[in-house]
């Protein structure tokens, strides 16, 4: 299946990948659009009905789930009924010519299906059957459903973010649910790498909760070495000064200065030469221990100007500084666009949304247009040009079999 | 450079893939870390005297930053004084053996070193030149320092993040550096499955904006669609109730249960099942605009009992929940002992630590073995060794050159 129904033109790194995903609502669509960002073909397996669940989540263009749009851009839709013998038969030769499947079910969904990772490794053994999971599937929590929010409380990150005097707060995104959508991606494309050299495809098995502890940083070896637990620190680093907001005359605006130097330049453009001098402040250390006593210091300076007086001032010297941005302003700054960052995708309403486009930025590859709207397909959109380009491949297929000659 | 001088049990799916590592700090590292945590041979190009900036950082074992060692371990370090006419002819050695070339320096370092991507392109076309920087190789912004709270602040996510009455929150963790570091092995290794196909390389530039803007969700997109501004939600999913944490009789514990079928078991668990009946909470839309209602009476019921008490109950009913653990917990976890998720390692010292192990399980793979400590290498600690494998290796080539059996 090298050739895409959906756009011919794509020549990203995964060109001539075939992904067969089943997976719905976030980490798997996340997942196989990045995939599909790269160059893959993905076809979604979508349940019969309904589809997949984020078809009704809010907001809606035009009846159309914004939601669904933004990760299931440039996917193709199939719909299929697992308890017909036909359309298991389609997914038969679908399989055969798949070179990823892509699932997010429960663990022993699959298998209740009749596509477990067993199965499929004895009749397709070139596939690259990867699964995402809450807990993953092996050790006692893997039958337990795992949602973002789950792995977000059970991994740790909940209890490091927010202030140290307020409750743990949520990451403003689906920290569990996108970490292992880029974990699993990972793996896939690696194992892609790896059939080219034995053949072989492989299980690829991402537990949302294994991705969480992977993504602590450093907390784990902190607590293993220090005993101590780390614990939340509201707007700055633990361990860097100064790594935080301030209050400007209109405004918060983040400054990052974690080293002698840096903080010497701070002190210049703040107009305040000695501070950097200060023995509170002579090293990042120190910086930390007198926190309190740096940021009113910093900030009785920090008010006299806007914003943008010392974002322009701090950036001329070379100190990291920025204002705290909100979505408005993310969605229209002027470096998103120069790199093409933000896209628009459409459902099947005629009416285009902004998101975010692809990241990964390659020499001489194909990017997203951000002028062209990226289409998210209709449920079963594309199931009868599917199942056709399946039967004409298959009579290809029985042509040059031994006795096509005579029956044809 | 097929085989490696630190462990010739590496099997992954990037064995045999060598990656020449100038990068420094937490994004280049973490990302060279994914990629040999999958068998890739990752040699970390140091600079003399000082090396890594983090083998300055603490917490210290015994005078080794653990901060360096969590993000290096399984990497060989080699030190090249890059005005040393002889290390340079060394370093050409190495991008002619290397793979993959991995750098996070500010845009224009590496071209001043004499080691652009342009010019490589010309020496070294199968080399993969992966660059991650605050925002890129190009735009505006594109010369401008990016720190992880730089990018957390203007990316959007902090105003994401926290309590909707308090302060921005930046993500407990280094989630600009980390999500940059991901999306770049992503196109590392894309580049390596294509590479496997035209035997060229190609640039990967990865700006640490550009990621933090894919991974806000559909933030962006409702913000284009609804004209409202997204906002904090403290501990709450936005357009999912109940998904939050509430109050038990001994601490804090998440139910994340955003479909009716969920909030009618929640219900039973609770031991009123009237709750789901009632018309405030009949759906996933009204619980959202009755929320403060909807957790006033949960928590009436939740405070008679303590946190293990309700996740066995909603546990064996299949609701999501979870404690919400701090990292001492996470480092205990039963679930990520039983999948390898804790491994060892150890810098200099004799003293190993504890830290996060390799989310990515992939079947008849070996991972890294929670009993046996990884080391991180002592600055230079490869140098002879790499040096004298180059010099054989450049031996054995002359050998086979022309003039060989003449001169040898």
């Amino acid at each position: 299946m090298a050739t895409s129904t959906v756009d011919e033109l794509k020549k990203g790194p995964l060109h001539g990948v075939t992904v067969l995903d089943f997976s719905r609502v976030l980490a798997g669509p996340y997942c196989t659009m990045v995939l599909a960002d790269l160059g893959a073909r993905v076809i979604k397996v979508e349940k019969i009905g309904t589809g997949d669940d984020t078809r009704e989540f809010g907001p809606f263009v035009e009846k159309e789930s914004v939601y669904f749009s933004c990760f299931n851009r440039n996917k193709e839709s199939i719909v299929l009924d697992i308890k017909s013998p036909r359309d298991r038969e389609m997914l038969e030769r679908l399989l055969d010519e798949a070179d990823v499947l892509v699932e997010n079910f429960r663990p022993g969904v699959m298998e209740r299906l009749g596509y477990g990772p067993e199965r499929l490794a004895q009749t397709h053994p070139h596939l690259i059957y990867s699964s995402i999971s809450g807990f993953g599937h092996s050790g006692p929590y893997s039958e337990l459903p795992g949602y973002d929010m789950v792995v977000q409380a059970m991994g740790g990150i909940m209890s490091l973010t927010g202030y140290p005097n307020a409750e743990p707060a949520r990451v403003g995104t689906s920290f569990g649910d996108l970490g292992a959508a880029l974990f699993a991606v990972i793996g896939i494309i690696s194992a892609l790498y790896s059939r080219t050299k034995d053949a072989q495809g492989t299980r690829v098995d991402i537990g949302m909760l294994d991705c969480q502890a992977a993504l602590m940083e450093t907390a784990l070896a902190r607590y293993d070495v220090e005993n101590k637990v780390p614990t939340r620190t509201g707007d700055c680093h633990p361990s860097l000064a100064p790594f935080e907001s301030f209050q400007a005359k209109d405004g918060k605006i983040v400054i990052a200065a974690g080293n002698d130097t840096l903080f010497m330049l701070v002190a210049e453009v703040l107009g305040n030469p000695g501070l950097a001098m200060d023995p509170r402040f002579l090293t990042n250390d120190l910086r930390c221990q007198n926190r309190p006593d740096m940021v009113r210091e910093m900030e009785a300076l920090l008010q006299k100007q806007p914003i943008q007086y010392w974002i322009d001032a701090l950036n001329e010297e070379g100190v990291p500084c920025a204002p705290i941005n909100t979505i408005d302003k993310v969605l229209d700054h002027p470096q998103l666009a120069s790199r093409d960052m933000i896209v628009q995708v459409q459902g099947q309403s005629e009416k285009p949304f902004k998101t975010a486009g692809n990241p990964i930025k390659m020499t001489g590859v194909v990017d997203l247009d951000p002028n062209k709207p990226i289409s998210a397909p209709g449920l079963g959109q594309h199931t009868e040009a599917i199942i056709a380009e399946l039967m004409s491949r298959h009579n290809a297929y029985s042509f040059s079999g031994t006795d096509a000659e005579s029956e044809s």
